[in-house]
């Protein structure tokens, strides 16, 4: 097809969508070690998920075999309220960077909750319903997640219960109304709601609160209702299955007008979009189909996958989920204040740190500031608004744009666009005045996270 | 073509999008009356205009004779970054309120000004580049237009002076904060940039200023210096005409699925949205080609259609720009407290008033509070969380819809959807917590207002 004919915006059909999920673990020769109970230290059973999780999600989460998962019909049908999501041609950027390279972008942000997490919550919402639950529980922290399952549940007519940091909760009283008018019920955490809540507050009079504490207060909600389970908007290898949406509508797209990426790239904090959009191209490298260079990247402040170790580790601070084999700086790693909070994770989907370990995606670590630098360029040319989080995607893309204006190489460049930062003003504030800074741990920063990793035989 | 083969969003292809603006005036037997210049009474003419507006824009604002007017490649291009909106069939709505009636909603809130006020915003910037102007000014109150405007002159390279009620400057730092990340100047009103600022702070020292005032210091600074003009985001009819995107591919989207509308229904402030939604509808009407049902909706605080007199009045409270025959509720008309910021104009479009005097369209007004319950109906079923001024079309669909139910007709409804509300969550909290009223202006208040409209010979 005549490249003049490609579109600013690529949109599927609704018949073009995807059907299927990928889950790409059954493609992968090494696959990503299993989940293990931190109380045993053996491997997660179905039945000791149930507990927690909704009995089809601890399904998902465990089948490491089937490579294509029906999405059931309830489920595509919200699908079609707010995708296919266009991919788009950034011929703006292009002309701006004066690079031969073709730049494209997936762009998840066009949907209330201002990103791709939409995908995996009305999956989760979906299960918990068809089970016949009566509500699910979660942690927020910038509040993208507890956004989206709050509009999930609203439209199936579930209940919800948002935990969410007591200092968002508070510097973020927006983020907290929108989930709000969805119905959700959202409570500052550390409360007096929990055991575990009440503990920390009696300890920590007046602390601002944790994610790791929100984990925990949401779980023990889940555990002590009858009738609820606890739903994680990341790091599972079910978020990351339900998100592959983004990466198989992104490949039909290319198909449609057959382009070829060189070079994909994603933002990496817990790995939902960064493994929605890069399992189906993995996918095609593991059968041997087709080749991608696919770049990672996470906040030089949160180094998990450049600086971190691969290892078994606790998902949550409060240690009360399952451990999960990955590339970690420790549960106890306090990344600095960055403002991209939804990559202010320790650690890395099981799926993505193990293809990182077998040499199937590359990674880098980028600063703020010049991710901040990234965005407003790219705001100011493509129009959009972009993520923090998503920036940093956007930063790799305009670097490896620059390098291809340098050697004169026409690469095509596909990047995940993960969503919209108007809940970010502030950050954007403090780097338009100029007083946003960068911090990087020190090696000490590190050691001090990875002692926090569990030491038991065989984990290293 | 079958029903059920219609999709939940409709998308035209780049090459279905308009290339003419509709300019519903040529087709109009009662033109809107001319603008007067206020120190003369007279018709305003092209060089009077000139002074103030670009060149083109002036040109346009004169044209009541042409019916098509080529859109600019560049502007087409620039649409085509964030254009065409989707045309969305409402399924979930309609089965909520288990309505026989089709609804369909006009998306325009998915772009970063987050409304439909950049298909003006673009035009009027891409015409003062054209005619080599350094920059343009411009005022703001809820922040929509002056975020648009930047954009779009982020885009062309075009400095952009916003003035932005004080109130507004300081209640929305994060509306302020993207217009500034788009590299615009905003300064908050009244300022000591200006005569009639420093004046103002003089006289009303701590006064939270007023749009009038806004307006007043942006035409200032406009007239002072070189190589600027002023811009304005609604109530003229060049803003109509390029607004007339929205209702051409409207149009070709229900042509292209062979759907007759039976009601068409937009909110109604100045009349940027709803005369580009309705003109080439209108048109057809005018042209007797067609017929259909057409609702402006305005809010019950500022009903300027359904309480307002049809007269000559000043557009600003300032009186300095051009006078207008409108329906009014006189320029010292102060509307109570309303969240709906965009609604909140004491006129309406010389174009529209002309329509709804020539009975080619109906009025109504809807109180706040059933607003913002048809907007959190409409977010809980339909995903998007509307803007407060996008619900007033929201309230009214779904009376109709509801009407429907009740007599067992098969009504086909069109509403636009200008934008979304993710900068309104002061108003929407005030709503979640029970804490809004409605305040509808008293006859006694009504008089004071029309006490201010100038009163000349012939004016009535």
């Amino acid at each position: 097809m005549n490249e003049n004919k490609i579109p600013y915006k690529i949109y599927l059909s609704e018949d073009e969508m995807p059907q299927y999920w990928y889950n790409v673990r059954a493609d992968m020769t090494n696959k990503p070690a299993p989940l293990l109970n931190p109380a045993t230290l053996q491997p997660m059973t179905q039945q000791d998920m149930e507990g927690v999780f909704c009995r089809e999600l601890a399904r998902q989460e465990l089948d490491d075999t089937t490579a294509y998962i029906a999405i059931p019909e309830e489920i595509r049908s919200f699908y079609k309220m707010y995708r296919p999501s266009p991919l788009v041609r950034a011929y703006c950027l292009e002309e701006k960077l004066q690079t031969p390279a073709k730049i494209y972008y997936k762009f998840e942000g066009n949907n209330t909750s201002g990103s791709h997490k939409l995908n995996s919550a009305i999956a989760q919402a979906y299960y918990a319903k068809e089970q016949g639950l009566k509500g699910v529980t979660t942690e927020t922290g910038a509040g993208q997640w507890g956004t989206a399952l709050s509009m999930a549940c609203a439209y199936l007519g579930l209940d919800c219960r948002v935990f969410m940091v007591k200092c968002s909760y508070e510097q973020k009283p927006f983020r907290r109304e929108v989930m709000r008018t969805y119905g959700a019920n959202v409570t500052p955490s550390p409360s007096d709601t929990t055991e575990i809540g009440r503990k920390i507050l009696q300890q920590f009079p007046g602390t601002s609160g944790s994610l790791g504490c929100a984990i925990s207060e949401a779980v023990e909600t889940a555990v002590n209702h009858p009738g609820y389970r606890y739903v994680l908007g990341s790091v599972l290898s079910q978020v990351l299955l339900h998100q592959t949406v983004i990466g198989l509508e992104t490949q039909t797209a290319l198909k449609k007008y057959d382009i070829h990426p060189d070079i994909i790239i994603g933002c990496a904090g817990g790995g939902s979009n960064l493994g929605g959009l890069i399992s189906p191209f993995v996918g095609e490298k593991l059968r041997g189909e087709a080749d991608y260079r696919i770049i990672a990247v996470e906040p030089a402040s949160c180094p998990s996958l450049t600086r971190g170790v691969f290892r078994y580790d606790f998902c949550d601070t409060g240690e009360i989920c399952p451990m999960a084999k990955m590339y970690t700086l420790g549960n106890g790693f306090i990344p600095a204040a960055n403002h991209a909070g939804g990559l202010r994770y320790h650690g890395m989907s099981a799926i993505l740190s193990q293809l990182y370990h077998d040499g199937l995606m590359e990674a880098r670590s980028v600063e703020q500031t010049s991710v901040f630098e990234a965005a407003e360029y790219f705001a100011r040319c493509e129009g959009i608004l972009p993520a923090p989080e998503s920036s940093h995607a956007i930063r790799a893309a305009m670097d490896e744009a620059i390098k291809c204006r340098e050697t004169g190489e026409e690469k095509t460049i596909v990047f995940g666009l993960t969503g919209t930062g108007y809940f970010d003003m502030v950050a954007y504030g403090q780097y338009n005045d100029g007083k946003m800074s960068d911090q990087i741990p020190t090696d000490t920063d590190l050691q001090k996270g990875f002692a926090t990793i569990p030491n038991f035989p065989g984990n290293n």
